[in-house]
Parts: structure tokens; C-alpha cells; sequence
């Protein structure tokens, strides 16, 4: 069957208007947010429901067609990037909130909801949801299980797989597995839906999502503080979960450069009067505003006195609060200020974090005087973002990662803390695995997908 | 080769005593907590190290050899017990607590720990252990990650699998996987470690695990409350959860009649000068003893004007508050006072788990009257257990069985909460999943295990 055939048999399945084929594939579905340059898929096709994508499946299963699973496009590593014999997937036309249960905490949702619309219908519902992060606006939910997303509320509330109660997937062939059984505990044989989580679309396409709400805190208060050094920053950091315990929201780090960068791109003002070598930013949840402040202020004034803590501002509104954490969004614009950007985002034993900033820059330093590197992170989770403008390294971008995945092989980290393998990163993923742990993933993949039709190239 | 010649090779490569066959081994080996006719292996083996682990699953692939993982055989289920022709692997000589980070509150043991041993070394740390079930001073960590066990912790901290950071592995033909990096975010790849967590030993042998830790509550709260129905339980439960948020750390519900079999079984003093429908025992987590049990008297008098509650007692020491945790302590009794006991575990949308035990209650009323059943469980998390004496029911377990397990069905429910499959509840796990499901377990199963020598005939 000729690819005129095949486009043929999906139009008449799916309906003409469900499929797009040429030209007529807008730019935006040719790449995403990685900089991965752009490739035109043999079709684009958006389904409205899970039997639209059943049907594409079982389709391009027959025809031997590989299928890209598309959500908001906004991934760092390259997971969404179509192949030009590809059926590019878009989930966009399924974004429905469908059902939700205050009294058991949940939600369901089609895949294509976007982030802030399930944060949205949370709230409404006087509830919270448990990740966030700054795509939120066009990332979607599909797209943030199928990377195990991340964010600000990781210390809180865990990654996106802690957030999953129950998935709907589609496999390779067509399948439906329908596991969105509402109950918390549920040990009936194998827990499906964990292999698709953070699979990157390579087993199966995930169609619709049971969400675990938590509650929604009634006060909230943030900080923004300046810190001397690294150690101080995890001495603060400390001292409020001691004091605070899980209520300690997020705690968010940003070296003087990123701060810099952020201020001049979003053009911001001047957190502070000085700079600092970091600035952190944290939340805390509580009960009462004015309460909730008192303690924390006190807290900051303990830190203060034992030289934790050089500077703080505490938001007197949600709406200070809010300008506050506009300095931790400069991510948005990375791929519109770097030229392009080499972005990281690599864990470490947490402790570690501090000194291997320090090395990173002291060896880009060395090797490519100039570089603009900017250093950001959920410290509280071990996570750090590391971004390198490649027009200050003279397009050196290979080796920036090679240099920089040398030194997380060195500290014995992990080359990708929540952005996931897709394409940018599978040089580099056996200084995190094992052949051995490699095999078995393949020998998985093999099973759930036989054909090697979902997603096929990334990963691995 | 001869059954008498692999004997000869195991022992030749682990050494004698690490090897035994025939009489020489024990019977408690021959069946675990589940009530399975007894059955002798081939052998025991009994390793020292996951090395001799490796080697004892490579010579049994060599010789088609099934092997049958086992822990503190405190399982419920039978996915423990042996079978003639295979090699009972037990974890029992590799019960090392090996390392604890007190500072990134980790803890690395290896599989044949119990339970006790870890909550007890995480106290001495000064953190705290997240999962705690009865069997704790028998049943072994590795058993505790291979079923997924839930328990008395799971409101707060969730189940095992919430737990684990990283695993090491054994697979079928004696590879190792060493999945026990110590980040908390690592999305490189699929994240095999959650493909062993509840697959009951069907997968590969768990040899060592990387424990989450929590902090420490500096004090606890606890008390028995007297209730006058199931819709009271819920809304004292959310009363305490309003208030005191995700520091509720326990919320048990026990029918009258478990309380009664457990203060006979026990030899306990009756609780409360009256009977009631329901008691609740509840734990709440916080700062200062006398202040908090201040604040939960205050939300229970409350509840009680509110007519939840109808009579409570707050334990005034910690004595006191184990004293009253003993009562939910007859679940160790079922084996020894029922002949024998027809368990069960199974989990419901939360708000039918009144309804579904009072079906439970009049259906059996009908059919066999005079028989003696116990209703009690994890009811914040859904999650029920029933207990009926096989005696009083003329023997007719398996009607028994049939029966409950029809209402689980109508009422959507699972009919394996926290105990897992084993061999027992096979014949019932095609009301929890579907035919497709199934056979994407199945897919797994053959992708890591071809041979299907690992615990062969349990869960499928």
C-alpha cells in the first residue's frame, strides 16, 4: 500500500478533517521546545476520543506506519519530534476535564488537557494539584505522565508518577487498556500503568488520566531569599523542613547569573537592592496569611542570625507573591535569548549540588572564556538546570555536553533528573544505566510493542 | 542431568551448608501465613549475598529449575509457597541493614531484613520508617517490596512502592540489575525498579533496597474512638483530616465483631465500659505531646457534639497508646483461631466500604447462619479486610470466596488490596482486570522470564 493509500484509509477512518498530510501540517508540529531541528511528518492526525486513536493505531500497525505521540510540544529532550514516515499523534482534541470527586480527591482527564487546566479545575473544585510547572499554559497532562514530569512541587508532593491514580493507554496494535480503577490500593497482579509512566511514548499512547488531588492549603506565604553560599542554602533549607515539615512547599535556587539573565529578559525589576551569589525561593503552606507570615518570618530571622540568610523579602500579597516567582520563569525564554541553548537538567546527591556549579563553571571557564552559563534548580530534590548559550562557545554545543556529562559521570548523578531521554539525550544514557538494565528495558519494549512502532528512536 | 547432580552443583558453587534437599529441610519452609497445604521443595537455598543469589538462578536456568522467592513467609496469599520440583530461595541470611544516609534520610539494606529491624535502625537514626504492618517482626523487606505491602502507614506515606528509591535485582538467568542509585528524580529510561515492585516474585529476586525514610514525629497522638455508624467514621476522618492535614498518620477501623474476637484471642480488657458498632484507633503526628493531645481532644469533642463520636479515649502515654493498639493487633490470631480462616482483602470507592460490609454481613446471614466473620481495615485508604471461619461455615471456603468476591464485583471494587495474588486469589483476578490487560502482564512476564521459571503459577 503506497502512503497516498494508507493516508487514504485514515481519512475515511478517522474522518478527513482528523488527518493532515504535506504542507498542510503546520510548522509548530514539526519540532518542540528542544531545538531539535524541524522534520515534517508523513501525516498529522488528531483524534477526538480513544477510539480515534485506537483506530490510528491499529491502522498504522497494519501498514507498519511508526506513530509520534504529540501533547504540548514543550519537551527539552526531543520526545515529541516526528520522523518524516511518521503519523505525528496530536492529542490537542482530547483536553476534557471529564469527571471530578471532591469527597475521594480525584480527577479524570483526557490526555490533552493542558497543565493549568486540571491546576484550574482543581482549585475550582477546592482542591490543589500536585505538580507545577512553568509550561504549564501549553504542556499537557498526557505529556507530563509520559516524562513523569517534574516541577516546583516535587518536594511536596512528588513527581507526576505520585500524582497518578489510573491511566487509559492504547498499545501499539490498537489495545485498549483501561486501567483508571479509582481505588488507592489495588495490588492485582503487575501495576500496569507504572511502565508507561515516563516511557516517552515509547510503549503505548496515553489516552486518559486518574489524578490524586491533595488539598488545597488555605495560606500560603513566600519568600525570596539571598544566600552566601550553597551550604547556607541547604542549612536554611534544613531549618525550615525542620520547622515546617511537608508543609515546605518548594525551594527553588538560582545562581546570580541565572537571576541576571531572568531580570534582564523578562525585564524585571531588581529583586533586591544588592546581588547575591544565590537567591532561593520558597513556600510554605499553612492555615492562616497573617500566621503563617509571623512564623515564617521568624524562622528567616533565626536563619539571619546564624548566617544563613544575608537578605529576604516576604510577599505581603499573593499578588508580591506572584512577582516574586516571575524571576524563577526565565526558562520560557531560553529558546528565544540563547542561540541556541544547551540546556541540562542532571540530579546529584543534594549535597553535592554546590560544588559541582563550582566545577562546571571553573571547566567551561577554562575551555571556553565568555561562556554565558546559567545555573537553576530544585535543590530540594537534588535536581539541577544548567543552560549554556552556544553562540558564547562557539557553537560548540557537543562538546559542552560531552564536558558537562563527564563531570555528572565524575559525581555520580544522573544525566536526566525529569526532562527524559527522547532524542538529545541517548548518548549519554549509559553513564545512568547498565548495559544490563539497558537490555531489559529493550526486552520490555520488545514485548509491548513488537513491531518497535511507538515512538520509534527515541530513548533509545 | 539428575535432581541428585543440580544438588550436587549447587553445592559445589554456594556451599554445602548454604544448600538443603530432602528431610533436611524445615517444614515452616514448606508454606507460609495463607493456610496452603504444606509442600516440600527440591531444595532450600539459603545465600549469603546477591552474588550467590546470581549464581543460584543461573544454575537453575541452566537446569529449567523453577525457583520460588521467600521472605518472612508472612504472605497471605501463597505466593511463597514451594512447589516439588523447585529451589525455595530464601532471603534470610542477607538481612544486613547495610547503610543509613541520615542527612538525605536513606536507608540501603539488604532483601532478608525484617520490617522491624528497618523501622527500628530508621528510629535509631532519628528518622522514621513509613510502612508498618502486624507481621513486622517476621515478614522481610524484600517480601514487603515484592508484594507492594500496604499497612497502617499507607494515609500518610502511601504503600511500599512510595517507599523504595532503588532496588537491586536478580534476573531469571542471573543477571543483575543494580537499580540503586540514590537520586530522587532520575528519568533515564523506563524506571525498572517499579516493574519488581508487586510482581510477587514472578519477575526476578529482589537482593537489596533503597529506603525513603521520613522524619521523626516528635510526638504522637493517639485515640480509640467509639462510633455509632460507618457514615460517622468517614466524617470524624475528615474532621481530623480538616484539621490536622497529612499529620493523621493512622486511621483504623475495627466492626464490633473483630473487637470482640480480640479481646478474647488477646485476653484484652474490654476498651470502653460499652459495645459499639464501630471503633476507630487514630494517630495524629505533631510537635509537643501535651499541646497536641490537647488539640485532638478539642477536634474530638467537637466531633462528639457533633454526634460522630460517641464515646473516645485518648491515650494519656505511649504505653497506653500501644495498649490500644493491641486490639488491632488479632490479625496474627486468624491462623491459630479460625479453622481455618477465609481472609480477605480488598479495596472500594471509600464511601461504599458501610454498604459493602453490611451486604457482605446480610448475604452471609442468609447462607450460612452462625457463621463468624470479621470486618475491619485501613478504611482511609479504601481498603477492607474480612476474616470468616471456615469452621462455622461447614468448610464451604470456596462458596465463601465465591460470593464475597461476587459483591466486590458489583460494587467495582478490587479484590486484592495490599495482600497480592499469590495462588489463592487467581481464580478472581479477571474481575479486576481485563482480558487485554492480562496479556500485557503476560508480555512482561515472557520479555524478562522466557523461561517462566521465576515462581511459576503464581498470579497467572
Amino acid at each position: 500500500m503506497s502512503p497516498q493509500e494508507f493516508l487514504q484509509a485514515l481519512r475515511q477512518t478517522l474522518g478527513a478533517e482528523a488527518v493532515l498530510s504535506g504542507d498542510a501540517v503546520p510548522a509548530r508540529y514539526h519540532t518542540d521546545w528542544s531545538g531539535t531541528p524541524p522534520v515534517a511528518p508523513l501525516a498529522l492526525v488528531r483524534p477526538r476520543s480513544t477510539e480515534d486513536v485506537s483506530a490510528t493505531l491499529r491502522l498504522c500497525h497494519q501498514h507498519r506506519v511508526p506513530v509520534v505521540p504529540q501533547g504540548g510540544l514543550t519537551g527539552l529532550a526531543g520526545a515529541a519530534v516526528p520522523s518524516a514516515d511518521c503519523v505525528a499523534l496530536s492529542l490537542e482534541r482530547m483536553p476534557a476535564i471529564e469527571a471530578i470527586d471532591a469527597r475521594s480527591a480525584t480527577m479524570t482527564v483526557q490526555a490533552g488537557a493542558t497543565l493549568q487546566a486540571v491546576q484550574e479545575a482543581a482549585v475550582d473544585a477546592g482542591l490543589a494539584f500536585g505538580v507545577d510547572l512553568g509550561a504549564r499554559g501549553s504542556c499537557q497532562i498526557g505529556g507530563n505522565v509520559a516524562t513523569n514530569a517534574g516541577g516546583n512541587g516535587v518536594l511536596q508532593h512528588g513527581m507526576m508518577r505520585e500524582q497518578v491514580l489510573g491511566l487509559e493507554v492504547v498499545l501499539a496494535d490498537g489495545t485498549v487498556l483501561p486501567m483508571l480503577r479509582p481505588m488507592l490500593k489495588n495490588n492485582t497482579g503487575y501495576d500496569l500503568k507504572q511502565f508507561f509512566i515516563g516511557a516517552e511514548g515509547t510503549l503505548g499512547v496515553i489516552t486518559r488520566v486518574l489524578l490524586r488531588l491533595r488539598p488545597l492549603p488555605q495560606a500560603k506565604a513566600t519568600a525570596l531569599l539571598a544566600l552566601p553560599g550553597f551550604d547556607q542554602a541547604l542549612a536554611v533549607l534544613q531549618r525550615m523542613q525542620g520547622r515546617f515539615g511537608n508543609s515546605v512547599a518548594a525551594f527553588e535556587l538560582m545562581w546570580d547569573n541565572f537571576v541576571q539573565a531572568s531580570v534582564q529578559w523578562q525585564q524585571l525589576q531588581a529583586p533586591l537592592a544588592e546581588r547575591h551569589p544565590l537567591l532561593a525561593l520558597i513556600d510554605v503552606d499553612g492555615k492562616d496569611e497573617a500566621s503563617l507570615r509571623e512564623s515564617v518570618e521568624a524562622a528567616l530571622g533565626d536563619a539571619m542570625e546564624a548566617g544563613e540568610v544575608a537578605d529576604a523579602v516576604i510577599a505581603q500579597s499573593q499578588t508580591q507573591a506572584k512577582s516574586l516567582w516571575k524571576l524563577r520563569e526565565a526558562p520560557a525564554e531560553l529558546n528565544t535569548q540563547m542561540h541556541p541553548p544547551v540546556n541540562f537538567d542532571v540530579s546529584l546527591p543534594q549535597a553535592e549540588i554546590g560544588r559541582f556549579a563550582a566545577a562546571i563553571q571553573a571547566a567551561f571557564d577554562a575551555r571556553w572564556p565568555g561562556h554565558h552559563t546559567l545555573f537553576f534548580g530544585h535543590v530540594g530534590d537534588g535536581n539541577l538546570h544548567v543552560s549554556t548559550d552556544g553562540a558564547t562557545v562557539g557553537g560548540a554545543c557537543e562538546a559542552v555536553e560531552a564536558e558537562l556529562y563527564r563531570v555528572v559521570g565524575a559525581f555520580h548523578g544522573s544525566v536526566s533528573a525529569e526532562h527524559g531521554i527522547g532524542l538529545h539525550k541517548k548518548p549519554f544514557l549509559a553513564l545512568s544505566r547498565t548495559p544490563q538494565e539497558l537490555a531489559a528495558m529493550r526486552a520490555i519494549k520488545a514485548a509491548l510493542d513488537p513491531l518497535g512502532l511507538m515512538n520509534p528512536g527515541k530513548v533509545f
